[in-house]
């Protein structure tokens, strides 16, 4: 890769993250799915707000919480996302900026608010998110500068977006332009249900794309499998370098016929598990463009992952350079 | 004391917090002293803001926390205090309901927003706050209700708001009516540079008084003295009970010439110590509104507070039902 300005440039939903803790009868009673993401409107988040308890607000959004990871770590990093002209807009936008994120996105103005993400952490440490898309659904193509692609060795886009029609020719605009200066494309498949929502048109992007993250449960999802190596072989060479993460089992990258694996950092005591996946990807991305080899960046994003796990919400109130060994 | 609906009803600003680490060299620069509040405008808070790092939203304010704390302990309590329409006003109505404290005061419209207070956390875990007061100067005595005073067999107030111009009429009605019903009336000090701003009016409110909550800087700001031994001796008796928190020597009560002594609770590894006083006071007044002896009321304060400073910001995730011994 020359040397870009931005390290990655990323798309995805700008939305704040509002965590409380629950029993797994509340999922249960609210018919939320454990460990996933459910799409509510207002009025669905409203109610279950007002169900929620003690709440802390923390800045969230898969592919943000990557590149916010990624600021942290050191990286260059620009980010393409919609909030609105409102109090969480600007926590979002102030929590970008603060650990050095390009964001200069136009918020809009006069229709729905920032987006907001509840996520009910339950007392095993696993998160179970219900989000409003809010301002989101407003990113459109205009968002997109050439510029941005251009300058960025990687784009990086996130599954969630797939379920916002106006995002889907932002996300085609920055392919597109990503392809024509021949820079590389990366992206993560999200959530189980999302593989679920969109899996014919994730299988056209995975042969378009250069790197692709997925934890073990998502990939599962995309083949319709409970087995995991049927998975793997599967997926194997659809794209050139697939990172896939395991919980406790650590991760493997898959690159062509090769697997590295790279075994999961201790944890004295897991917190919350809002951000793994976000955060691996910040540590591997990383690496990544910096020339490490697949296991050195596959490690770092094991050791983001694991740090992001001992507190609650996905972005590090710590800088993360320390992790850089 | 009576039985009755609210054991506290507590009249505080409504403030939302935003936390981030600092080093104390920012501190400095900026010209704010540490573990202490300073007031700011908008302008100003908007330009720390832009300085800080990644935050965390959290619900705050001092009374507002002992009330949150007391809810979690299983008590009866109402706030009074002034939010805007807006979102963060939002996080701080949904979060006193959450836990179970009666929140009703009208939202102000069309004014400032709602007030935020930064929250600069040191590598000690030792905090410093700088608060835009915003919809709290709006407070007044329409937003104290008879019923409410009436109701509750104590009412307490925040040296904090003798910073807001209406909040004092507001004050002096509540004790006008805290009085007339014959229900106590609990005061803490706040801050040493609130105590240092208003010592006359805060000498002539204790004299009026039945429980004060300070800590050992504050008392010692209020005597303008070094000497904490003299500045109890000449507190001594000026109010019928006073509890003096001293961090990590843990907190003494003084009831007429008997002195209660209370150990701290050991604290594995602190956090930050926003919160640790107000919920000191939590643990204080629930003991005190269940007939508990002094001792047991401080040893339970204690334990709040030593709950609170291993958790970021001054309201507890998990529910703090289990220290009740």
């Amino acid at each position: 890769m020359t040397k870009t300005l931005y390290d990655v440039a990323g798309i995805g939903n700008a939305i704040v993250d509002v965590l409380s803790f629950c029993e797994d009868s509340f999922l249960q009673k609210q018919g939320l799915i454990k460990n996933s993401m459910t799409l509510i409107d207002q009025e669905r988040s409203a109610m279950l707000y007002r169900m929620a308890g003690q709440t802390t607000e923390c800045s969230g959004g898969s592919v943000a919480n990557t590149l916010a990871g990624m600021a942290s770590l050191g990286a260059k990093t620009a980010f393409i996302g919609k909030v609105a002209d409102d109090q969480l807009g600007d926590i979002f936008t102030h929590d970008m900026r603060a650990v050095g994120v390009h964001f200069s996105s136009v918020p809009a103005i006069g229709g729905p608010s920032t987006a907001s993400c509840l996520v009910f952490v339950s007392s095993d440490a696993h998160r179970t998110m219900a989000t409003f898309i809010g301002a989101c659904s407003l990113v459109s193509e205009d968002d997109i500068h050439e510029y941005t692609i251009q300058n960025s060795a990687i784009t990086y886009i996130e599954g969630y977006l797939w379920d916002t029609e106006n995002a889907k020719s932002a996300i085609r605009k920055a392919i597109a332009l990503a392809k024509k200066h021949g820079r590389k494309i990366a992206f993560t498949l999200s959530d189980v249900f999302c593989v679920d929502r969109h899996r014919e048109a994730f299988f056209e992007l995975i042969g378009n794309i250069d790197i692709m993250f997925a934890n073990e449960a998502e990939l599962k999802s995309l083949y319709k499998t409970d087995d995991f190596d049927y998975a793997v072989s599967k997926i194997r060479g659809r794209c050139p370098l697939i990172a896939v993460t395991r919980s406790e089992k650590g991760s493997i990258v898959l690159a062509g016929d090769t697997t590295e694996e790279a075994p999961a950092e201790y944890v004295a005591k897991v917190v919350d598990t809002t951000g793994a996946g976000d955060l691996y990807a910040s540590g591997f991305l990383f690496g990544l463009t910096r020339g490490w080899d697949l296991k050195s960046c596959a490690m770092l994003g094991n050791r983001c992952a694991a740090e992001i796990i001992t507190q609650l919400g996905a972005r590090s109130m710590r800088p993360l350079k320390d992790l850089v060994a």
